[in-house]
């Protein structure tokens, strides 16, 4: 993996720069407002993926498709705005979210006009007009089932009993299409044929639900001094998680662990789901589904950038935060 | 004119029909939440707009389009979803408004997933990929316009010194921009060449700016029976309409107005507006636009649908409903 964190600091230095000048230097109000959470950072995971899918199809087109990478990372995080208005949320990465800091109407508008922007960025992407239709209806289908599965988690708040199969059909939905859209998108606008993007497509589909599985192992394994998150909060608040499933499964009762808990507690907790293999078996999918992925990328002439998308999966379920 | 109104009456059949298909038969809570407003009626008047463009370019083209048709009337209704979360509208076209229905995170969620369709109809037009791409860039643009006016429509809230400029770029924004893109990606997708399709554009911007000033004269003019609507409410709640800004240049006092008004008095103002001719310069300029629009029409061969666009023009201009 020697290689992955140098890559995915220059993607991010590329996109940061995009950002500042397509969105940051804008002047008025819902400009700022549109831009404030795509300038506070990210780690530009989603423009890594269009970029290394682009490059593992045709090596050295990247370049061209900066504008659709750019797209990705703002369609996220215009999913990322309208999720902080209706959670109420009102801090992330560690600044005030965008209708705290405005008010709830820019909110909604600032996370519209980011939308409008991610299609038209992708129309200028320098690629083939045909590639470029069937990267805006990959895109506008991912945001619809982002929708759905951002309803479905809001649904499962009143629930416990949920599946790991509704589980799993939340999760592709709310993180794993764009994944998959990423990949898919590059790998399209590269000129890849019907096989390559399906290859792709799914290679994303399957990392970006390991990714979120991983999300729900940090935040109950990741001390908050290394996360820069509340430990354990999926417990406390009693959320359906694979972990969580997968323990009532095995009849684990985690009721005890819904209140306010100390680090003991939090140990206590973490031990009882480890003795019990639920830690052992939520892992075992993540790490089923990263392998999955790499079977789908076989299709592929060896190369650097095929290699950094397998390091991909494997960071997504290795990181500790 | 005659011919009008039976052609709206034909293209909203041909729309209703496709809004059941693609919307209003799908299941779960979130798509029955996205059909809502959609369902519930409406003239219709953009997907009109779109497809005697492409007429008007090629005719008998129009058959080919109609998803592009349809994906002019959702993309209206998702900005009207999100509009009535904004102003906290409770009824529209007769029926609860979404968020009012559901929640609100389930009406920016519909929102969000009309938005996405949108554009997922767009690629389903039966065109040249090269006009689709256009299609898709002209669409998102009038979109993030859309939002920009919105935005300045709240920021008007707050203020008793709005402009004649400041408003036309409002309403420019907020409405026209609208039935530009509507006329343009018509004419576009037609197959029409750069000229026809900036003519179409512009066409559809002046008249859609003419149906908004039009919109405003109607709150004052027409009687609740008539449009079932609260008569002279813009008045009453002291709103920056070009009326209001017309009568502060002419040093009238509205001021008095802004109460519960009784039939009496709603007729007084109506004769004062009248006498110190605010109405007549309001109209004037709604019908300049009119007129500037078919100037721009002119440079297509004349036909039955070039025709029909002049005749919209009109209607938006002379309809008191």
């Amino acid at each position: 993996m020697s290689e992955l964190p140098s890559y995915l600091e220059s993607v991010a230095q590329t996109i940061d720069h995009m950002i500042d000048r397509y969105f940051v230097d804008k002047t008025g109000q819902l400009n700022k407002a549109s831009a404030h959470l795509l300038a506070a950072g990210g780690k530009r995971l989603r423009p890594a993926v269009v970029m290394l899918a682009a490059d593992a199809v045709k090596p050295g087109c990247s370049d061209d498709i900066l504008h659709a990478a750019l797209a990705l990372e703002v369609t996220h995080t215009f999913t990322l705005v309208h999720d902080d208005i209706m959670d109420d949320d009102k801090l992330r990465r560690g600044v005030q979210t965008v209708h705290t800091k405005w008010d709830m109407p820019t909110g909604i508008l600032a996370g519209d006009v980011l939308y409008a922007r991610a299609f038209e960025h992708i129309c200028m992407a320098n690629a083939a007009d045909d590639a470029k239709i069937r990267a805006v209806n990959m895109l506008a289908k991912a945001c619809d089932e982002i929708c759905e599965g951002q309803h479905m988690d809001m649904s499962f708040e009143h629930r416990t009993d949920v599946t790991e199969g509704e589980y799993m059909e939340m999760v592709r939905k709310k993180t794993g299409v764009l994944y998959a859209a990423a990949a898919g998108i590059g790998a399209t606008l590269a000129g890849g044929n019907g096989v390559q993007v399906k290859a792709l497509y799914s290679f994303g589909l399957n990392t970006g639900i390991a990714f979120q599985i991983q999300d729900d192992l940090i935040d109950l394994l990741t001390p908050p001094e290394k996360s820069g998150k509340d430990q354990a909060s999926d417990l406390r608040e009693g959320k359906q998680t694979l972990l969580m499933i997968k323990a009532r499964e095995k009849g684990l009762d985690l009721k005890k662990y819904q209140k306010d808990l100390t680090p003991a507690e939090i140990q206590a907790a973490i031990q009882e789901l480890t003795d019990s293999g639920v830690i052992g078996d939520v892992k075992g999918i993540a790490a089923a589904l990263v392998s999955d992925s790499n079977r789908h990328l076989s299709i592929l002439p060896a190369s650097k950038e095929r290699q950094l998308l397998m390091d991909v999966g494997e960071f997504f379920v290795t990181r500790s935060y």
